[in-house]
């Protein structure tokens, strides 16, 4: 092994069972202490970390990497962090297949009516349902980051017409890119189904409104699989309810657990999934934060370094 | 146009509104003579078919092509027909990627428990529901024609492992490849989800029973977008009833429309689409069928020709 044998390593996640993770991150790392921190916990080199109280930043003053077992850190970037620590988040690790997944059956489900033949089940009926026509359902994919590229290439091999709006320009094989704020009002009102696959910055903060969603075709349809800041609830609502929007399938929200008074749990246009659309997975993220870790050590380059000013 | 003006189209389609299909097929063929068939209309050079009366053939006798607008034509062969008509049917005609949708909604349905976390939504019930490991969430594919290929595919691209099995041995890159009857018993030992595609013949009529469907894995899922002949119904029922089975999704079945007294309709481990996991588009099947009529007026070869000893 590589690692010093002084290298010391503290995990601080939120909502997450530690167990595991400190067994796998020890097993992959035999000769690093690897502690569940407390206040008082020593101070760590390297911080495994979900949504963590200021406390653990003001304590841990010489962390070198910040790994978020996530691949969004707007959390993480809203709190004061040690000088010279890198925020380093996940690339992948098997979030971009689940995001994918998630995304593709929310559209196939819209696409292809399977909410309504479930009703007319229910009922006996055999009735065929007209689908809308492909090239009329057209997704626009809002990121284009690892998650974003994926589920837009995901759905191209389902033929839909798929425009992707990024900060800076993308190539996407089959993809019509839009970029900046100069184009976002021209792929607002080119798409069907809108996913929302941006980090969350302050520039992207509450950016789905009345005004932006009010420019999706009408009878649109919104998936949120990335922050409930993104979305003004009460627009959402008002559009759904006005008939402009005809659904949205919604998976994170800006309370989470969603409270259960929240009038989007029973909205009949609105699917409600608690924050599942890509899970970490446990042992892929800990190979992967270990890699780094190793290459930090050893000073080589590592991917998926934050840009704290960009916000990603 | 190479048509002779003399030729002679007729159209016989049951369930099908005839008039688009009519003024398509005229208005590609301007110089033929395209019949609405009844009793008595005299004899066509070809004859646009679904599920016709053996009458239709009985009077239809000079028929060089007969084409089928589906791409099952068990129905068709199972008529006498014309001494020399070639049976033709569609060969994708935009029905692979419809199947592909179809099938990976419902995998993917499965898979990340999108059922159970509508039942959660129902309640405000904010929870995770912990998937199987993808890895062990073989799907095997019964069939490996145009429908099933663009199907295994697809469910490649979401990374599950993915098993196929037909008649003769089929090589598709991601896929283990399993043919015959000697290997049956071990592919379907491997699947937790099995998707039937395969033509029906006499072969394989009622080959999804309590013996083949015994040996999926437990808690496995089926999922019938093939015809409903090939599942022996109460035998699917009992498996579900007794456990083995987690549930299913069927698309056809072996009277249909299916009757509203039906158990299938209300079971709640088992989905039912009304025969619509792949349609028939009009416009693509026109120009596909066309294009097929005057290669065969030319002499020249065509795909889609069925081979009425195999029965596809």
């Amino acid at each position: 092994m590589l690692t010093s044998p002084s290298m010391k390593i503290t995990f601080c996640c939120t909502d997450t069972k530690p167990d595991l993770w400190l067994s796998g991150l020890q097993a992959a790392l035999p000769q690093a202490e690897v502690s569940l921190w407390q206040p008082g916990t020593p101070p760590a080199d390297h911080a495994v970390v979900w949504a963590p109280p200021q406390q653990f930043f003001d304590e841990q003053t010489q962390l070198k990497g910040v790994f978020n077992i996530g691949a969004g850190v707007d959390a993480l970037l809203k709190l004061r962090l040690p000088p010279g620590a890198l925020v380093v988040r996940l690339d992948d690790a098997g979030m971009s297949v689940q995001m994918a997944e998630y995304v593709c059956h929310a559209v196939i489900r819209y696409f292809r009516e399977f909410e309504g033949y479930a009703l007319d089940a229910k009922n006996g009926k055999w009735a065929y349902r007209k689908s809308p026509q492909r090239d009329d359902f057209s997704v626009g994919v809002m990121g284009l980051g690892v998650l974003g590229e994926r589920v837009a290439k995901s759905l191209r091999a389902f033929e839909f017409p798929v425009n992707g709006w990024s900060r800076s320009a993308k190539t996407i094989e089959g993809v019509q890119s839009f970029c900046g704020e100069a184009q976002f009002n021209e792929f607002l009102s080119k798409s069907q189904v809108l996913v929302n696959l941006l980090p969350l910055t302050p520039d992207t903060q509450d950016l789905l409104n009345r005004t932006t969603l009010s420019q999706l075709k009408p009878g649109a349809f919104v998936i949120n699989v990335a922050r409930g800041a993104h979305l003004v609830e009460d627009d959402l609502l008002a559009l759904l309810n006005e008939g402009h929007l005809a659904g949205a399938t919604l998976d994170v929200f800006r309370v989470e657990p969603l409270p259960p008074e929240h009038p989007f749990w029973r909205h009949p246009k609105i699917t409600v999934t608690p924050h599942t659309s890509a899970r970490t997975l446990r042992e892929t993220s800990i190979a992967q934060i270990v890699g780094k870790i190793l290459a930090l050590e050893q000073g080589a380059p590592i991917a998926g370094i934050v840009d704290a000013v960009r916000g990603y």
